[in-house]
Order: C-alpha cells, then sequence, then structure tokens
C-alpha cells in the first residue's frame, strides 16, 4: 500500500468524459490498497479563455485579480473530478489552494510555494478519502488568492508529494514519457524507462516539453519519486526521473538529443577585449527583460574578439536594436544577426566520465556537410547551432551515432 | 458622504461590455465622495453552465462538489470588476465568501449567514478601495465552500450592508424598481417610490420577483435601507423599500396588485370536521417536501365541511397521487382539482384601518362577470383564486378600481 500523488494536465480533464477516465483510473489505484491524492489543472481551454474575458475589461488586468479569475479554472476541474470519483462509489473530497493552505510569497502569476499544510489532507486519507487538490495555485499570508504560473500544476503535485512523503508523483499528460528525441523526426526514438533529474532539466529546457521545469528541480531536491505517464494509454510504465546514484540505473551515455527551434544568434565582430564588455554588451539586454540562453566567446586576437549570444527569436529584433545603440559605446567591427538557426543537445550524465562525446558528434555532423555554427558545454550538455535547414538531419544523425534507438 | 453596497445581479455583469458600465456607474458614486462595496452574482448564464457540466460528471453532482465549483462564477466576476475600476483609475480589491469570511452553516447549496468579518473591508474602504465582494457565497466552520441558493447575492448584499451600517443597500436589476402590478398586463403600471418591507415580502412571495424574499427578511430585521434600481437605465431613483414608521411615507392604502399562474388547487369535499383533520390531510403532503400555500376551511355543515389547498402546478399530479391514499383514511366526499387557476392579490398596508377594501375588490371581479373560487386574507393582503383565463382582466380591474395608474 503506497501513498501516490497523481497529477493530471488539462487535456487530461479537458471534457466530462475524459474526467470519467480520469476517476476510473483513480477508482483502480484505490481498489489496488492504495492512497491516493490527485491534482488536477484547468480544462484545457478554460485558462486562455478566461484569460481573453479580463482583457475585454481591461488591457492589462491587475494581477492580483488575473490570480483570483484563472484560479477558479482549476476550482471547476477539482469540483468535477471528486464528483466523477463519488459517482463510482469512492470517498472524495476537493480541495482548493487556499483550503489546502498552500502558502506562496505574494508574487501574483508566478508565486513561488513556501509551505503547505498537511493536516486535513492527512486526516482525510486516513478516513479514507481520495482528496483532490487544485493544481497551480496557493493563498498568500494575506489571504489573496495566488498562481504558480503556466504549468504550475506539477509544481503543486511534487510539491504536495514531498510534503506528504509521497511514494511517487505520477505526472498524467498526452504523451508516455520522456524519449530519446521528438519521435516526429526520428521515428525510431525510444522511450526512456528512466532519466536523471539533471538530464531531465537540460532536456526539458531545450524543448522536450513534457514537465514543467521548475517542478523537475522541486522534485530533485526533495527527492520525490518522479513518473512521467500518459493519462491516454493504458499500460505504459512511462519514464521515471531518477536519482544519479540509485541503483539499477540505465547505464546509457547519452540519454537523448533535444533540439530547439526558437532562437536567433547575434554576434558583435571584433569587440575591445577589455573587462566589463560583456556586461556593456548583455545589461542592456537584460534590463530589457530579454533572456539570453547561450553565450560564447573565443580567445582574442590582438586585443579583439568576437562575442556571440542567442535569444529567443520573438526577441530578435528587439535586441539588434538595443545592440545597435550598446555599440556607439563598445565601437565593435560590426555586427550580424541571423534568425534561421537551430539548436541541437546532446545530453547524458554518462558523458561526464566518457571522453570523445564531442568528437563523435562533431565528426557526424561533419560527414553529412552540415556546419557547425556555435558551440558551447556543460557538464552533461553539448549544444550546437546550426543552420536551421539541418535540423532534422542533425537530430537524426546524432540519434544514430549514440545507438539510442537500441535498449540498454 | 454615505457608505453605500451596491449589488449587481447576472444580467448586470452579462458582458465585458456590461462590466464597464457597472464601473462607471461606481465610479460616479466615488467620485461623490461615498464609500462603496459592490456585490456581485455571477455573469447571467454562466451558473446554469456549470451545474450543466456537473450533470455530465455525476447525474446526482455531490452538494459540497456543486458548491465549490458554482462558486466560481461570481469569483470570476469580482476579478472582472475589480479589474474594470482598476481600469478606470480607481483602487479596488476583490474578496470571496471565504476571504471576506462571511461564515455560514454548511447547508450546502442553501446556506445560510451566520456572521461577517469586517475587519478586512473596513480596513479597504478606510484606504480608499472600492471592496468588491462575490455574492451568493460563504465558508463553514470547518472551510468548505458554500452557496446560500438562489438570488443569494440579494442576502449577501443586505447582510454586508447590515454588518457594516451602511447607509443604503441598492440592488441593481434589470427592472427599476417595484410596480404597482405587472406592466406587461397593464400599461399604465406605476413604479412605487416607496414601499413597506411587509408589502414588499407580499409582493415578492407573490410573483413579483424583484427582489430575493429572503433579503427582504433580512433588510427588515436589521432595519437596512433597501433600494432597488435599474442598472439599465440611469437617472432613476428606483423603488426603496421602507419601514411603517418612516415619516413622509406615501399614504396608499393599496400598494399594488399581484398575480401568480403557478399554482394548482385540490379540494377534499365533505371531510369530517373533527379535531387533527387538516394534519392528517397536509402531514403527507408536507412529508413529500410539497410546499402549500393557499389553506381554506370554512364553517361546517352537518359536520362535513371542504378542505382546500393550494400547491405549485408541478406537484400537483403528485399532491393528488399523496391524497388518493390518505382519503382512505379520511373518507370524504369526493376528490377534486384544477390546474388551470391564478392567484390575484391585492397588497398594501394601508388596508389595516381602511374597511371595504375586500368588498371593493369583490364588486369589481363581480361587474366583469368573474367568479371567485377561492378567497384567504391576511392583514394587509387579500388573495383570490379565479379561473386563469380572467388573470390579465382582474389585475386591470383591480389596478383601475384602487386608483394605482395615479401618483399619490
Amino acid at each position: 500500500m503506497a501513498l501516490i500523488v497523481q497529477k493530471y494536465g488539462g487535456t487530461s480533464v479537458g471534457t466530462p468524459e475524459r474526467i470519467k477516465h480520469v476517476a476510473q483510473r483513480v477508482a483502480r489505484y484505490v481498489a489496488q490498497g492504495h492512497k491516493l491524492v490527485v491534482v488536477v489543472s484547468a480544462m484545457s481551454g478554460e485558462t486562455n479563455r478566461l484569460i481573453a474575458l479580463a482583457k475585454e475589461v481591461a488591457a492589462n488586468p491587475a494581477p492580483r485579480e488575473l490570480d483570483v479569475m484563472v484560479s477558479t479554472g482549476e476550482q471547476v476541474s477539482i469540483a468535477l473530478v471528486s464528483m466523477a470519483l463519488m459517482q463510482l462509489g469512492l470517498k472524495a473530497r476537493s480541495y482548493t489552494g487556499a483550503q489546502v493552505r498552500i502558502l506562496t510569497d505574494s508574487a501574483y502569476t508566478k508565486a513561488r510555494i513556501l509551505n503547505i499544510d498537511q493536516g486535513n489532507i492527512r486526516a482525510d486519507l486516513d478516513a479514507g478519502f481520495v482528496v483532490v487538490v487544485a493544481g497551480f495555485q496557493g493563498i498568500d499570508e494575506g489571504g489573496n488568492i495566488t498562481t504558480l504560473g503556466r504549468g504550475g500544476s506539477d509544481t503543486t503535485g511534487v510539491a504536495l508529494a514531498a510534503a506528504l512523503g509521497a511514494d511517487e508523483c505520477q505526472i498524467y499528460t498526452d504523451v508516455d514519457g520522456v524519449y530519446t528525441t521528438d519521435p516526429r523526426i526520428v521515428p525510431d526514438a525510444r522511450r526512456l524507462k528512466t532519466i536523471t533529474f539533471e538530464e531531465m532539466l537540460e532536456m526539458a529546457s531545450l524543448g522536450s516539453k513534457v514537465l514543467q521545469i521548475r517542478s523537475v528541480e522541486f522534485a530533485g531536491k526533495y527527492r520525490v519519486r518522479l513518473r512521467v505517464l500518459s493519462s491516454f494509454e493504458e499500460d505504459t510504465e512511462g519514464t521515471l526521473i531518477t536519482f544519479e546514484d540509485d541503483a539499477n540505473m540505465e547505464k546509457a551515455v547519452i540519454s537523448g538529443i533535444a533540439c530547439n527551434r526558437d532562437e536567433a544568434k547575434i554576434t558583435l565582430l571584433g569587440v575591445p577585449d577589455r573587462p566589463g564588455i560583456a556586461y556593456q554588451i548583455l545589461g542592456p539586454i537584460g534590463d530589457a527583460n530579454i533572456d539570453v540562453d547561450m553565450i560564447v566567446q573565443n580567445v582574442s586576437h590582438d586585443g579583439l574578439t568576437d562575442f556571440s549570444f542567442t535569444v529567443h527569436r520573438n526577441d530578435y529584433l528587439k535586441a539588434m536594436e538595443i545592440l545597435k545603440a550598446v555599440d556607439a559605446h563598445v565601437k565593435s567591427r560590426g555586427m550580424v544577426g541571423d534568425d534561421k538557426i537551430a539548436k541541437v543537445s546532446v545530453v547524458g550524465v554518462g558523458m561526464r566520465s566518457h571522453a570523445g562525446i564531442a568528437s563523435t558528434a562533431f565528426r557526424a555532423l561533419a560527414e553529412e556537410g552540415i556546419n557547425i555554427q556555435m558551440i558551447s558545454t556543460s557538464e552533461i550538455k553539448i549544444s550546437i547551432v546550426i543552420d536551421e535547414k539541418y535540423t532534422e538531419l542533425a537530430v537524426r544523425v546524432l540519434h544514430k551515432v549514440f545507438g539510442l534507438e537500441q535498449p540498454v
């Protein structure tokens, strides 16, 4: 008998029929003797509908009121899921974030969880109830309703699992796990039985959008056993997110190939190589709330160096604009940009202890005539910027050269 | 400078445009130096949408969960109204029933208010905020969300006005006040500048559905100055609900003519006139949760009497069924029923001190050939049951004979 937290996303509770399916799955777990806490998102489309309604009333809706409004989406879901469970003869009780008392800071629309009261939930679980909790929302010290930002229901699930010391936190979504790469690009991409938290963080931030990244960090920090599963397919065990020191871990060197086509590259050529130059360039970019991803600067020649970085494509023109002004002080030899690039990344904790991963990757790309424009590396990741048109080819080549289509 | 509670119903906040109108009216009151508490209902149609959704998931939704769900309707409204107010440059803050802490009993879907915390609202008002409160909802001792039942937003408004000692509670609706009768029947029906609480109670229960009856009782009990106004028309002062002992009261004998076509009449003929017989007849009706409105029993002859009462038409067949079983014990001479009746009522506190009201009414009906089937009276009301087909004629005749089309 285990204590399991199950989190269901918006598509999993998107219709009355889907909600009944969720209730049936929960009932099967209860029948096996498990205690269940169910965390749900708003029905798919509901959050967007509410935000659109708000914008009809006010061009810039006050964040506090937006949270009051948007949090109703999950409140409807918890009631519906509880009703569906009771319809199957189970005891069930719903809780809003405020009713649990999921205490957060007061950063409306992007609050962070500070503490979770366990009292009511534990009492209900002991009394045989399935407890249904609204994801994505909490309450601050002043009793104001807050939301955790998009995808925050995952974080609610993981935080509840951590607070309750649950045996497992299961994230049900519309994919059945984490794959070695995007199956739309590589048809024989393989579902990973396990992936480490660090790899998952790199994969998530690189575009394999299975789990909200903050929830993964949270699970890693509090050592919550996290599993990603499909709410549409039965009988798959999904992907378990593990700790590197776990026994019986898959020992693949490389876990997956991620790719991202949302970025643009900007280079300042022949920048004087003096202290403070990086800040002079990137300070104004940060001030404009533009996130910078890769930053590459190589050794200098004759006191000059090239300085490159990537930003989201939506910010490309704005960033170029800002840099023109900056360049008046920096006095570079010129500025070039390209928004037709792709970033392909090789991810794996095994990389740490294996030499030659980078050279294997570079050779494989070279053999296909794919030119490498930028490289940056971390302990468990190599990211390579290439011409956008080679994206699929690069992913297929790298997937093959590391043998990812074969079970370990 | 006054403290005013304004309550806006579902049609008044039914669209983003309507919500902006509400904000503009509130802003005008604030500009005049008043402090405002605004109580809002769910956008029109929203509550029904949510209930329909619940029924798709569970044939008999659990009442606790239905309240969790339905209460989101007002929560959306308070956020939207607050946003709209801020858009006009006002300071505004929304409160759910739980956030105010409108404490109720635990009778889900029909809870009653026990207490209202004033702390937060008073502090916000003092700090220059317009306070926007969700109608229709509260929270019980256990922290469960409750709703007050249909129309309960009026009660929230009145209860808040009572708790805060507001100078006036204004109920904005889609009619601009209380009329001497239904203007669709009598085109020169006149809006009453004032009506007493007792008259209002009689009018409301008789089908002039302007205000939820419980809110009127509440206002009378706590002596809240209550005004009904239109949220669609500016520049009318609506109808003020007064206390009989108020100075400057309109001194009309009769205030209005109400009518009701929702009832059916049942008569047991030749019932033995012995103690306990009324209970024997009506006990089983009450046990079946059928509300009885009029009850008429006249003097007996030869130990036998006729016993008549009215029920809602929807309950007519069920009530007849029950009475057939009852009649086995009662042994009446027969049972007759009619669901094609109307009840027309003459209402007015002035009736108390004026003889001849009843005879004036009866003569007016007789002159039009309208037969009277049942009569019952209270201190401020005479109700007459007639054939349904004469409804409009009877209302017009009575409206005219009491001179209600003329200003007092």
